[in-house]
């Protein structure tokens, strides 16, 4: 009987597992994906959604469904003390979890129990024609290149012993958590950030108290040790608890609590407040050590992303996001590979740009969580219960003034909102986030370095509200173009009057022979359904064009070529008013830190981050430049010069 | 056997028989629902929600699942009009379809067809216990008082004509469309307010055209007959056009035409742009005139409401809003009259309000239609095709400043743009709606007319963002609240340190044995789950306060009376900058027309619109305008003074 053979197999369904598999079955692939479970997470682990995972929720068309979960939200962390007259805990100081100064649509944490999150996805993939299957486990798996096209053999087994299933894949995924079976048999060894490990107690349920903010999300130290409240849906409070660490003179890594010992515990620390239990949920006492694999793959076809590469504390709610953005930066990578458009050496990116990342996460939880565990004395009138003041220090902070000063856990606090909201996320140069030393070269690149645009290459977009030309929608161009797999190329075409040149030469080189664009039309294009928006010519490429000019003064079809009219639906007027560029007379130009009367070109990977800014100009330079950045990683050699080395 | 009782009985499952229903369930009634068709609307009929009407859906929490089926929105129309020169339809402005000077949370037209609107309703219904007893229709009825607390007997029959039911109820409601059998045995005659007749063309298909505002609302005028073009979702449009009039020589009310004759009009009006048609999905052409119910009731026990009540054009997309009105404004009504909280007499008032509003809109569509039929000569220049021009020219006008000369239809059309947006309605002064001739007299009540609030008895209160205290989320206020039968009394309570003392004797008094408040507190409100955000003291009232602090400068508990803490999720922090009143420091406040310092209280009725506003005063003055107000029409004698006579 002949093996059956699959584009990918996923083992885990959590987060990463599930992002992974949901992008990929939207864009054709065969899945095979198991759990070791036999259903969704029912209780408790990760809750914490940040403000630029929502942002990508929201761009896989999958928001609308986690929020009809009534989530709650939180939008302002408190700060609880000892008062130096020792009776009990005062709120020291609050501060906005996703300050002004960071251009978030959402300014939020959503909570919301991961297995509601996990239906969310689940739902999607059964549209796609995946259906997990559950109660298996891998048993064995190697990269033998027996069958070159499906090079990974993959051993399954149902847990009950019984059933056995070996499959053939192209790649095989681990989402398995931090006890990883692929991890261990890749011999990838696991490196301790931070050698100290703590035990945590967490506890869902559902509360009576006096405590004012207990809809908040609050660090609370007290003589009688801290606590972390977060709220949660369904009238639901999580509270965290650090019940041991390997500081202690009597480490136990094995030390443990009931359920009523941090009951009382709670009920200590947070007096003069009471507070009382009417029902638990969920409660559960784990060790945990920082950790990070020291490899995400070996070989580009056996990847690991979640919780099997880094391990952390889950007090800044990190771990599903920044699994999130494993999956999904993992996914349009292997898309792009075989699918024929970029070259196979491109996967090795994976592990150079979300290792990083996962690094600087580990040196911020580091310290994040040895603060928390702190008794912190306020200094007097610090801080203070008006958090205006803190919002004024802070963004002075942003803009490098100077600020008055603050306890530490307050300083290191702030300086962590970029990266607890998500927006901190920054991938070094490489051949996707173009810089001085990416083998493609013009002038007309544009840098942030050199001021010449706000755009920073390998940080996401930044968002702008626009008016739709088409149908004169208000909307919110980064989330234009959904999360497709295609790369973004943005056409900030400025002053129609003064780029009427520009835009044609623009389009006129982009349909050229051998340019990154023409390289890879669509065999189907001339049959595509006449509503494609966003890919009409070609699977890799989504074009918006947005023009200086108020929406009933476009004419799209007398003013655009015919490439960018093929985009009827991505033509934009950048007329909308923006409070943080009040004097722009086009606030999204503005915004990319583009001319507003010669525009520019932004180029944005499938995943929303910038790969690179080019000058608007007559004649070809610009394309040029594109077929250049393009060319670096493409299969088909792409533009008139000579191919660049990897 | 004994017959079966109900609190109402429901005929017909339509926008204004669902919304109706949806609302009774909710609040506990007893009822049953039938309609004679076997499903919900499967194709065509109405389809536009108005801005107005959404904010109504999302206050009942049914916004999220309507926006899930990716309606399509109508932010500007357009007109298209002939060219002089006679070369086909060339555009002559845009406007807005809802306007800036409108302060609308939602500025656009939402396109939905509307089976997937009555969906939305029927799967709440289901949550509350109610199945609509569907291929049912009512055979007789009469107000026979046999049973004084189920006066009405209610015959019913499967429209195969076998199973027969008899039941009795309070209340029968006709929600059944303009051919009304309840209507028509209590000889309720119809008023045309418009003689002039007409026969319309609906189509709905999926097209391909390169007329460029195909997915614009548009009014196109030509040579070749008049057409509107209202995009939906699922890439539909539809078309409308008008195939005969009662004014032609040649009128016949039966006058038909094909699928292929109104594609072929189609095609002759929209040159010299082409269209074609992908597919058809419903087709229809039906006579229509204006016609308007003389009565809604003749007993307060059989009501009538909806299509029943009027019929007019569709083209200004006012009938399904209007039903939706129609049953919220009775719904509130039966239930405090049900609930003993309200006098019976406050039925009467069904009538009065609503009647008055169908007058308004028949008015309006009589003009609204003659104008669309009517064939335009834009003069040279007027409008051009910059709508900055036009908005401009409307916010002049809005305000009461000179503008240039306009053709009469945009002229109108402006003007109708609060009244098509859903925020036109506004209901006469009467006990609800507090005048200077109301019963209730102090010096305290505020009004519009004196200029002493903003806010407009009989109007909508105004949007405001606020923080809520709670948990630091920003949140709409006036959707803080939901739909919830409670009267709503919004205590704008200033600067904290100059109102201690009046919020102190406003809860002091409210408290007070007698007071409206106090007269209605529900038997178990020492009981009232913890967790009760709405009603922990009564069924009747929610109170939410807002003060002029920002939000970590506000302890609840340890400045506000008991009363206003028992409401700990409706506390409030007025420190949202809005746009609209860019100077103010409490835009909250400056948006009621209230004292930033000193506050107000405004009680908005359980629909929504305002009821009498009220200043803040120390001692018993603003509870005594309370009592009085609530006075003349509660059940219970409120208050120390003699009660008023309705």
């Amino acid at each position: 009987m002949a093996v059956e053979r699959y584009d990918i197999v996923i083992v885990g369904a959590g987060p990463v597992g599930l992002l992974l598999s949901t992008c990929l079955a939207r864009w054709g692939y065969k899945i095979k994906h198991i759990d070791m479970r036999p259903q969704p997470t029912v209780t408790g682990r990760a809750d914490g959604i940040q403000p630029r995972s929502l942002d990508l929720l929201r761009n896989m068309g999958l928001k609308r469904a986690i929020m009809a979960n009534e989530p709650a939200k939180v939008y302002e962390v408190a700060f609880w003390d000892p008062q130096e007259s020792a009776k009990g805990i005062h709120r020291t100081g609050t501060w906005a979890s996703c300050p002004k100064f960071i251009d978030a649509r959402y300014p939020f944490t959503t909570l919301l129990h991961q297995g509601l999150i996990e239906r969310v996805f689940i739902d999607d993939l059964l549209k796609n024609g995946v259906k997990l299957q559950r109660s298996w486990r891998i048993t064995g798996f190697s990269t033998d290149g027996v069958d070159k096209q499906y090079p990974v053999e993959v051993n399954m087994a149902h847990v009950d012993g019984v059933e056995q299933e070996t499959v053939r894949a192209k790649y095989l995924f681990s989402g398995e958590g931090a006890r990883s079976f692929v991890r261990e048999q890749l011999g990838v060894g696991i490196t301790h950030k931070d050698p100290i490990a703590h035990v945590w107690g967490v506890m869902d349920g559902v509360v009576r108290t006096d405590f004012p903010d207990i809809k908040m999300k609050c660090t609370i130290h007290s003589d009688a040790g801290s606590i972390m409240v977060i709220p949660r849906e369904a009238n639901m409070v999580r509270l965290y608890i650090q019940i041991a660490s390997s500081t202690d003179v009597d480490w136990n890594p094995r030390k443990s609590a009931t359920t009523e010992e941090v009951q009382e515990a709670a009920k200590k620390i947070m007096q003069p407040y009471w507070i009382e239990w009417d029902r638990i949920e969920w409660f559960s006492v784990y060790p945990i050590g920082q950790g990070i694999a020291d490899r995400y793959t070996l070989d580009e076809r056996v990847f690991m992303g979640g919780d099997c590469c880094h391990t952390h504390s889950p007090k800044a709610g990190q771990g599903m996001n920044t699994a999130f953005l494993d999956a999904q930066n993992l996914a349009w990578k292997i898309h792009h590979v075989e699918s024929g458009f970029a070259d196979r050496s491109i996967l090795k990116s994976y592990e150079s740009e979300r290792k990083l990342i996962a690094e600087n996460l580990l040196n911020f939880d580091s310290q994040y969580a040895k603060l928390f565990s702190q008794r912190l004395q306020p200094s007097a009138g610090e801080v203070g219960g008006d958090s205006t003041t803190n919002n004024r220090d802070v963004e002075k902070a942003a803009k490098g003034e100077a600020v008055a000063s603050e306890n530490e856990f307050i300083k290191m606090f702030k300086a962590s909102c970029e990266f607890t909201s998500g927006y901190g996320v920054a991938y070094n140069p490489n051949i996707f986030n173009w810089s001085p030393s990416h083998p493609a070269q013009s002038p007309l690149f544009l840098s942030s370095a050199q001021g010449t645009t706000t755009q920073r290459t390998g940080r996401i977009m930044s968002p702008a509200t626009v008016t739709r030309v088409a149908d004169a929608n208000v909307v919110h161009l980064e989330q234009e173009i959904p999360l497709n797999g295609s790369y973004r190329i943005y056409l900030f075409a400025g002053l129609p009057a003064l780029t009427a040149t520009a835009v044609a030469d623009f389009a006129a080189h982009v349909m050229k022979k051998n340019s990154f664009y023409s390289s890879y039309i669509r065999p189907d294009a001339h049959s595509v359904n006449y509503h494609e928006r966003h890919n009409p010519d070609s699977h890799f490429f989504t074009f918006a064009t947005v023009l200086n000019a108020p929406r009933p003064a476009i004419d799209t079809k007398a003013m655009l070529p015919e490439v960018l009219v093929r985009y009827f639906d991505h033509v934009y007027a950048d007329d909308v008013w923006d409070q943080r560029v009040p004097d722009a007379k086009a606030a999204a130009h503005a915004k990319m830190g583009l001319s507003e009367e010669r525009g520019g070109v932004v180029v944005v990977r499938p995943d929303g981050y910038v790969g690179c800014v080019v000058q608007l100009v007559e004649g070809s330079g610009t394309v040029d430049a594109l077929n250049g950045y393009f060319d670096s990683f493409c299969q088909k050699k792409v533009g008139g010069e000579g191919r660049a080395l990897l």
